[in-house]
Parts: structure tokens; sequence; C-alpha cells
């Protein structure tokens, strides 16, 4: 069987998980990461692999992993449909999946290429089974309750306060899809504590939620990339009412992201041409392994 | 926009349950119900519809609901494919539901129609969600732990001992996939229960599991058709351990059925000729709605 060729486009914390699936996968190869620098110097898990600045270096590869920020995605995914190279992102804001959709369909059929977008865990995995619920139960109300975990969004934006030299701000569920914010911050010289406590409550991305400004000497020293997730919806089946579903997860954040961008790699090699989000793709589709044995325990 | 044309086959639970799902979905519309009988006798709620013993007097048909035994699904799943009828049934003999894929696949193709089986909520919508997790983290061990509920399969085989008038069997679920049994019976006139309770404990349905069997003095009076699963997941994200994902559900049992078996086949009416079983059907096609609309407020 021949694997699948998969390049890493970027070298963070979701490049480096994903390289680690790609690795587990008995179905794929990785022949190489894509860095701006080209090169490997610091990451001596690298040594093994071709690291290069332009994918055309890297000879046949069936999928790019596009392991850049969200308001990157657009770009390289467009360069390399434009290949006929199929892309899979985690691209994250989402208000703007349907709109990168859009864009990249056309130009994934007109090079027969395939797109999956919003791949991670939220969007991705969680959209999966926030459809089935409400497939299950077509009327009620479903809450996505994030966390304990960081976010990221409001890390950097407390980050951005004057005065704060690091922050990190970690998103507790409270249910019904609220959350409260605890925000623990690393001070520049001299700053006032109480000014950035006020401007933190005052911040769009605070202002909305209960907040808990935390003076700490090292940020860093709290970081933990584990996150959950608690799904739940009530509703009604047909005409009866009061069907109860939960999904929850208790994850390594990175970690699942970069497994999820492999499912969606080995879909990308199975779909006709076009964009896609997860929703979109048959669930076996995304697993390793022979059709018939995966129905067999499976379904 | 034309409504997707269902007739339910059988009128048991499932069907009646069933018709209420098609009723309350916006682009569906029952044209009729086929029973051997052709006789809507018994079920005022039949009054409004067309009751016949044979389909083809229904006119046209997109997808037929077979609400049959898990052991009639095949006879009636050929007989309608090749009149070129769409077929869903919820099939859930675990271990030949690959040979009836199989077995409809060919006869799907050959006459321009779709078949989806064992569309319930196990096999079905559990299906998915186990292989999601399969995905999500590809080493692992999932358990499936059905119940509290009673098991259709258990509470036959307990009616069958000698002496038995009338049986339930609730399913417990005790974790890691083993299960309890609670047997209630009722007795025949004169009936030895101390005969009856090793009977039960001796038959291969219960010898394994723990089990405890109550006398009662009506079944009946026991009877509620809730359910529900716990499904179980930890395992590696790439090279990452301890990741932690779960199902839950409590659910109407036949309610939900019939709700999965509208879904399908208003995805049925999506695929391409041949059959299938849900998790190789993309989770969208199973939701009413514009697609967009569908991918803005679920992905």
């Amino acid at each position: 069987m021949e694997k699948i060729k998969v390049a890493i486009v970027g070298y963070g914390n979701i490049g480096r998980y994903s390289l680690e699936a790609v690795e587990a996968a008995p179905d794929m190869e990785c022949v190489g990461v894509v860095r701006r620098s080209g090169s490997a110097e610091g990451f001596p898990e690298l040594a093994a692999y071709n690291v290069v600045s332009d994918i055309r270096e890297l000879g046949k590869v069936d999928v790019a992993i596009l392991a850049t920020p969200s308001r990157k995605v657009k770009e390289n995914a467009e360069k390399y449909l434009a290949m006929g190279i199929n892309t899979v992102d985690s691209f994250d804001i989402h208000t703007d999946i349907c709109a990168l959709r859009a864009d990249l369909d056309p130009l994934a059929k007109a090079n027969g290429a395939v797109s999956i977008i919003s791949a991670g865990w939220d969007p991705g995995s969680d959209s999966i089974v926030r459809a089935l619920m409400q497939g299950l139960a077509p009327k009620g109300v479903t809450y996505t309750n994030f966390g304990p975990g960081r976010s990221m969004g409001h890390s950097v934006a407390a980050k951005s306060i004057p005065g704060v030299k690091d922050a990190l701000s970690v998103t507790i569920p409270i249910g019904t899809g609220l959350h409260r914010r605890m925000v623990y911050v690393e001070l520049e010289e001299g700053a006032d504590f109480a000014a950035v406590d006020a401007a933190i409550h005052a911040d769009p991305y605070f202002s909305h939620d209960e907040t808990h400004v935390t003076q700490v000497d090292c940020v860093d020293d709290l970081n933990d990339v584990g996150h959950g997730v608690n799904l739940v919806r009530k509703g009604v089946s047909g005409k009866t009412h009061n069907q109860h579903f939960e999904f929850d997860m208790s994850i390594n954040n990175p970690a699942l992201t970069g497994q999820v961008l492999v499912m969606v790699a080995r879909a990308a090699v199975r779909q006709r041409p076009g964009c896609y989000t997860m929703i979109e793709i048959p669930v076996i589709d995304m697993l390793a392994g022979d059709r018939e044995t995966l129905i067999r325990s499976l379904v």
C-alpha cells in the first residue's frame, strides 16, 4: 500500500504535534516540513526530515497540513490548491468559515484538489457532535461549554494591556454556554495592578463575562495545554421531549488538533475536488484501515 | 421545495415513532403506511393516511422506512430496492451488518437506489461517535455501556423459559462495557420460582453476566421505554496519552430510533446509489435545512 505523502507547513505547537500524529499513522509518511527559514535549527526531531522554504522542493505531496495561524490559512491554501495539492487546516474564526469555504471551493475544483477547513476540535470534531445531536433531536438547545483550559484569544488580549508583560486567561465553564475568565498576569516593572485589573475588566474580550485577575510572578509556571469541552443538548426527537445528549472531553489541546488535522488529511485524498468542513465528510473516511474491518468493529 | 415522499413499512412501536418524526420534519411528507393487513383499524392517528398492503398503491415513494423486525429487513429491502425505492432500516444484529451491506449494495447500485442500514442509535448514531472517538485517539480502548433500559433480546430469552408468562430484562451498566441484568418475571399459574430463577441463570443470554431475578405480579406495570448509553474512550492522539472522551444519552428508545430513521431517510435521497452504514455518510446530509446555514450554525 502506498502511503499518503504529507507535508507540514509551519512548525509551531500544532505543526509539532501534527508531525507526531503523522509518524503514528500507519498509512502516512511525512515528506517534509515547510518553514519560512527553510531550516531545522533548534528542532532535533526534524533532523531526519527535509525542511524547506518552498513546498516544490519536496517532490510529490498529497496533502499539505497548514499548521499556521488562522489569518495565514487563506493565502497558504490558495497557493497550494493552485498547485493541485490538497490542503487541511484548523481555521478557527467561526464567523469567517463560510466565506473561506466559498473562496476555496472553486479554486479546489478548478485544480482537482480537496481542501478541508476548520478541522480542529472546535470548530472540527465538536462540529460533528453538534450536528449529530441536532439530527437526533431537531428541536432543542445545544450548549457548548469550553474548558477548563487556556484561551489563546483572551490571553493575547490581556497581554496587550499596557503594563502586562505576560498573561494567561483560563476559560472555566459555568454551564449553559457561559464562561468565567481566570486571568493571570505578570506585570512590567513599576506597573500598577489596580490599573491593569480595571483595564482587563473594561476590555470587550472580558467585559461581558465574570472575570478575575490575579497577579503572579511567572505566567509561564502556570502554562498547561490541557483543555476540555462539554457539549450538551436537550431536545425533541420526533414529538418526544426530554431527550438528553452530552459529549465531554479532557485533552491535550495541540495534540488533539494535530490528530484531527491528520484524520482529515487522510479524508482529503478520498473526497471529490472541492472545499469541505468536517460535517460534510463521512467519518469513516477519516480513519486508517480497511473499510469493511472498520464497519465490523465500529458500527 | 418538493418534500421527500416517505412510506413507513410496518406499524409497531418504531413505525409509530417514525411517523411522528416524519410529521415533525419540515422537508418530508408521509405518503402512506404499508401493513400486511392493509388496514388502519385500531390506529386513529392513521385515519389521515393511506394504509395499504402493497407499496405500489402509494404512487411515487422516495424512501421506504423499514420499521419491521431485523430478521425481516433483508427481504423487504431487496423487494423495494428492486423497485428503485430507497430504503432505510435499523437492522441491529451487529455480527450480520457487513453481510447485509454486501447483499444489498449491488442490488441498490443496479437499480439506482440507496439503502442505509443499521440506522438506529446502536448500531447507528453511537457508531458515528465510536468512529469519531477512534479517529481522535487511534490507540486506546472504547467501552460502550448500555442502559439503564430494557433489553429486548434478554427479555424475550427470559420469557421463553418454561413457567414464565411475561418477562422484562433491564440492562444496568456497571462500567467497562459490562452489564448487570435485572430480570422481572411474571409466572404462569403454579410455576416454581426457584426453577425459573435457576433456568434464567443457566441460559447463555444471562450466564456470563451478574443476573438478579425478581418475581412480580405484573411485568407490564414496570415497562418504561427509556434507555441510555455511556460511550467512553481513553487513548492516544498522535503520541500524547491520557486523552479522555465520553458520550452520554438518556432517551426514549423507540422515539430516538424513529428520529434516526428519518435522519437517514433524508440522507438517502442525497447519496449516490449503494448500500451504506451511518459512518459512511456525512452528518450534514442527515439534517434538514440549507447547507450553508447549517455550516454557519453548527461548525
